[in-house]
Order: C-alpha cells, then sequence, then structure tokens
C-alpha cells in the first residue's frame, strides 16, 4: 500500500505511458520487473504504483523518491539503464516531476 | 492521507492538466476548490490528489471514485459542471481512466 498526502517532503513522479492496446499488458508487466528487480533496492526509492487504462492505451507509474537527487542518481545508474530502454521500445511516454499540492478524502 | 492499494475495486482518475506557468497556482486552487465545495459531498467520492508539476507548466489530479458510475454521475450533475468548464478555461486535460496493476513499496 502507498499513500499520498500533503507536506511530505518527497518527489512525485507521474509517467504517462502511450502504449498500442496490444502492447499494455506487456508494458505494465515490464514496468513491474524493473521495479522488484532494481527500482525497490536503489536509495530514496519510496513506491512504484504502476496503472493500466481502462481503453487499453496508457499506462501510468505514479512513483515516490525521497528527493531529486535519489531520482538523479537512479537515472544514471546503469542497472537502471536497460529497464528504462526496454520501455522506450514499446510506448512513448514524458514523466512529470511533481509534488503534492493538497490530498482530500471524503469525509 | 490517500491510499494506492492493489486489488481495490475502484475507479482511478489520473488527470494531467496543461497549464500556462502563471496560471498554475490559480488552476490547483480551482481543482481544490472544486473538491472541498462539491466533489467531497458526491456519492462515490474516495480522494482527489491536487499536484503541481515543478516546471510550473502541469497539474495533476489523481482522483478515486468507488465505481464508474459514480463517477458518471459526478459528470452529469449540474452542481460539477461549473468546475469543470472553469478549468477548462484555464487549461486542456485529458482524463485517464484507470485501474491499479500493482502497488509496490520499498520494503
Amino acid at each position: 500500500m502507498s499513500t499520498i498526502e500533503k507536506d511530505r517532503n518527497i518527489l512525485t513522479l507521474i509517467n504517462v505511458f502511450a502504449v498500442a492496446p496490444d502492447k499494455q499488458q506487456e508494458l505494465v508487466a515490464l514496468l513491474i520487473d524493473a521495479t522488484q528487480q532494481t527500482m525497490k533496492r536503489l536509495p530514496g526509492f519510496i513506491s512504484a504504483n504502476i496503472h493500466c487504462s481502462l481503453d487499453g492505451k496508457k499506462a501510468v507509474n505514479y512513483a515516490q523518491w525521497e528527493s531529486m537527487a535519489d531520482f538523479e542518481a537512479m537515472r544514471k545508474n546503469p542497472e537502471a539503464r536497460p529497464h528504462m530502454q526496454a520501455a522506450a521500445a514499446l510506448a512513448q511516454f514524458d514523466p512529470i516531476l511533481c509534488e503534492v499540492s493538497n490530498a482530500l478524502s471524503a469525509e
């Protein structure tokens, strides 16, 4: 289980992948494998939450890192690179680096 | 605090807004107001988690509804419409309806 909270000083990375519907499940499996094999062990990793769109055309990774420095270190890590290249071969993506402005729940 | 979990039978709506950087904070305030004034009271609302991108060009709402029927009812609700029109006047957006395939945390 992952949590979203206001005023938690972390980096949130929202990565929307555009994918052919017949490749969506392959992409989702690849993102889960990349997290379990590599990302989970890297310093500053908090969570990766893999979503698939109901129309089959997208996948979304809602990921959390302790800091921008940890995220940048992951991007330069040789262990992470093959996973990112494999994702790039299947889908187009454009990561959004952001912070939580507010987390509002039902009363 | 909101939570992301696998095998929870809910609808996740990830809405990425493209916005002019000088309008980002206005958009974020509008999304928070819409949630607090209207969405929070609607049947099936679980959470809305408003994010702003560090480059100023995006906002993302990570929202959770109990079911597609609840989400569709919100979209047809006359109380919700003015909020959606106000957001459309400030930003372009394309909601992604999805489900959680996996939620993976650091060990």
